[in-house]
């Protein structure tokens, strides 16, 4: 067993020391030993995650509440690993068993992200299955989030009369349009629910969704999953298998104002239960590497329009300057091409169009048809309105971005994320109400 | 750019502090800054990795040195993160082609190790594909390891005749037998060349597969990739996706006898190239989760042999007790059952036979014929005589034990990885020598 106070105490440092405190690195949530944080996670999380407290911690001994304003996961700063779990509801399922899988889903989670295991893992119960998998005994919360959504599908056809939810599917929860170049896979697409996983320890994340899925059992059936990971350092801006810096343009999670504007659904929503959701896209995007690899670093950096080794706009010095999209080169051409990718997805390009991404990379493997190495970019951003964000911006990508010689999105998904959940409710408690 | 240095001061503690020095994590490296530790791992990494000097630090930041009289990778302590690669030499390559490969391979090996770039990355070329994927800059080596292996294929038939290598292969290097129960998939089995990635990172890991498949490009053909994880806190005997530890009863990887009786091939060995090797069996162990999950616990610590919470064997009462092979329980019967995993697989009962297990799990998503969870365990076991060890234990295994009602051997490989390899030597050298 490890000892988790030493642990902390060797890597917490001093929070009141400047050297401890990343740039980057404000947690809205409160690191210590597991005990300890676990604690304060499940009691006073709610005011601290509006308070905003920034404490530099080391992740893995982090706790993020999971009960909040807003369900954990959004604005939590990016953990190493991510998995999204897509499921379907069986044919059988009726609303009363949706209903308490939401329930238990609930209780599963928050107790997870908590650092504590699944049901009771007494060793006495010899002869039934152990409520807990058991691969995450010993290890601390990990800054585990699990954050709940459904599916357009959830709300529709058979599925919605038999569920008594077809007037609960809110006007922003669109069906996405089909996009010029889109090659979908519909073994890696859509879904009724979805559940996105994240920590900083890749068992903590399988632990999670195993027990998910087991828990799922009889009511939904998984429909596709899907890991990924950022560097295990991570206070800067994250690299993606392209070599280049990305998420530099997102909005600040520390910002309430900014998370309100482009990330929160406001409390107007008609649809009671995402109050204070959010609405998430996720599209798996293959990269050719390979072929990516084998492209001068002129074309490389033209067609996302920075510099690969700081990150800043090609015509700016830095990663954080503003776009120079009125700059011109010394031949008197646009210094960020016409078409380069951070040109045709900044908010300036698209009516202020801002999405809080989640960027994971992906590495599968082979690919079985091509035997290329089956690599890129898990997109997952949280929006308010899908019309007038995700899908803006991806009409004024899909047709001429030069990265799309480059990318293919090959899955795609929406997802109603509702609102938080207050200790002792389900996330379907609203959406059922 | 992160601040390395901030980083390490921050997470490294006093080396002389106890409360900073985990029971088990003794590196044979010496971790720092990541500046600091690549010239300390490159100048006299090779003389500290034979004092064994036991440092305590924060793995992120470690460097594994990458020259020394044994390939690193094999009694490194498993890293979180794991990617193996496995590959066909192509059709069109001659001798000359395959040695000048790995001399290419070990230099860039040899710099990722160092926490340093592949080639320059000189932002001034922009007119050539850079060097570097770019992916990993910024990021410490994150105690990198690369290590290389020749497959059988390498030296018999068309291949074995076109690189001249007929009379090199080692006695030891066996085909691997059919075993009952194997399911074994070809497109995840064998190669004529294998490379086992490992890393605190996964970012770094992946960013070295990516360039040695990139350095491949015309010379070899990626057959396989596979990726594996344990726990990112793994100071402790790790748990597998069945939940119980896995590894307890491995033989100590600080311990130079030990290692010499079951791991490094000896100096009599008739090739030359594999004095100071070993040889790698891999497996791709399916584990069917969900049936496991829904087993109750007394049946689940039968099959084991060992208490799920604690890692003790049946009968005794700590992780590291010796197994009580003989004890009977109260019932008369033995306490481990004759058919568990532990008592099969244990040396006692195979002759003395042991091998250096490096455990990973690995999780790849759904299964698309069963929709069931694709995850298990990937056994790397390193050993100096896979006749008299791995083949040895798993006909024992292969035909009684309980546990195979829970598991299916899908993937298969083995390779003999060359000896150590001295600064401004190829890996290849004595092989082709």
């Amino acid at each position: 067993m490890t000892d988790e106070s030493d642990r902390a105490a060797a890597q917490s440092g001093d929070p009141h020391d400047p050297a401890a405190i990343s740039r980057r690195r404000f947690l809205s949530t409160v690191g210590a030993g597991v005990g300890a944080a676990a604690t304060i996670g499940g009691i006073s999380g709610y005011a601290l995650a509006s308070e905003r407290e920034a404490t530099a911690t080391a992740p893995i001994s982090t706790t993020v509440p999971f009960f909040g304003p807003h369900q954990a996961g959004v604005t939590t700063p990016a953990q190493a690993h991510m998995a999204f779990v897509s499921f379907d509801v069986m044919p059988t399922a009726d609303r009363g068993e949706v209903e308490a899988l939401l329930a238990t889903w609930t209780t599963a989670a928050a107790a997870m992200c908590a650092g504590e295991p699944v049901g009771t893992t007494d060793e006495g119960a010899r002869l039934a299955p152990p409520e807990d998998t058991g691969e995450a005994v010993g290890l601390p919360a990990a800054a585990l989030t699990v954050t709940f959504g459904m599916g357009p599908s959830l709300f529709t056809g058979e599925l919605g009369r038999r569920l008594g939810l077809q007037d609960r599917r809110p006007g922003s929860l669109i069906d996405l349009p089909p996009f010029p170049g889109d090659v979908l896979d519909p073994r890696r697409s859509d879904g009724d629910l979805g559940i996105q996983v994240c920590a900083e320890d890749p068992q903590v994340v399988m632990h999670a969704v195993r027990n998910l899925v087991r828990i799922g059992r009889g009511t939904v059936l998984a429909r596709w999953i899907q890991q990924g990971f950022i560097p295990a350092t991570h206070d800067e801006t994250p690299r993606n298998l392209m070599g280049f810096k990305d998420g530099t343009n997102n909005p600040d999670i520390a910002s309430d104002a900014a998370m309100d504007a482009a990330v929160w659904v406001p409390q107007e929503e008609r649809q009671a239960w995402m109050r204070g959701g959010t609405y998430l896209v996720f599209r798996r995007i293959r990269i050719l590497v390979e072929f990516w690899d084998r492209t001068i670093l002129d074309e490389q950096e033209r067609t996302i329009g920075r510099h690969k080794g700081s990150g800043a706009p090609m015509g700016a010095a830095a990663e954080f300057d503003p776009l120079p999209l009125e700059a011109k080169d010394a031949d008197g051409e646009p210094a960020i091409p016409i078409d380069a990718h951070v040109r045709l997805a900044a908010p300036a390009m698209n009516r202020g169009a801002t999405m809080l991404r989640r960027g994971y990379s992906f590495a599968d493997g082979l690919d079985p048809v091509t035997g290329e190495i089956d690599a890129g970019l898990l997109f997952l951003a949280f929006q308010q309105h899908p019309e007038t964000q995700f899908v803006r911006v991806q009409n004024a990508l899909a047709g001429v971005d030069a990265l799309n010689e480059y990318i293919k999105h090959v899955g795609s998904a929406i997802f109603a994320v509702p609102g938080g959940i207050a200790p002792g409710a389900s996330v379907g408690d609203a959406l059922f109400a």
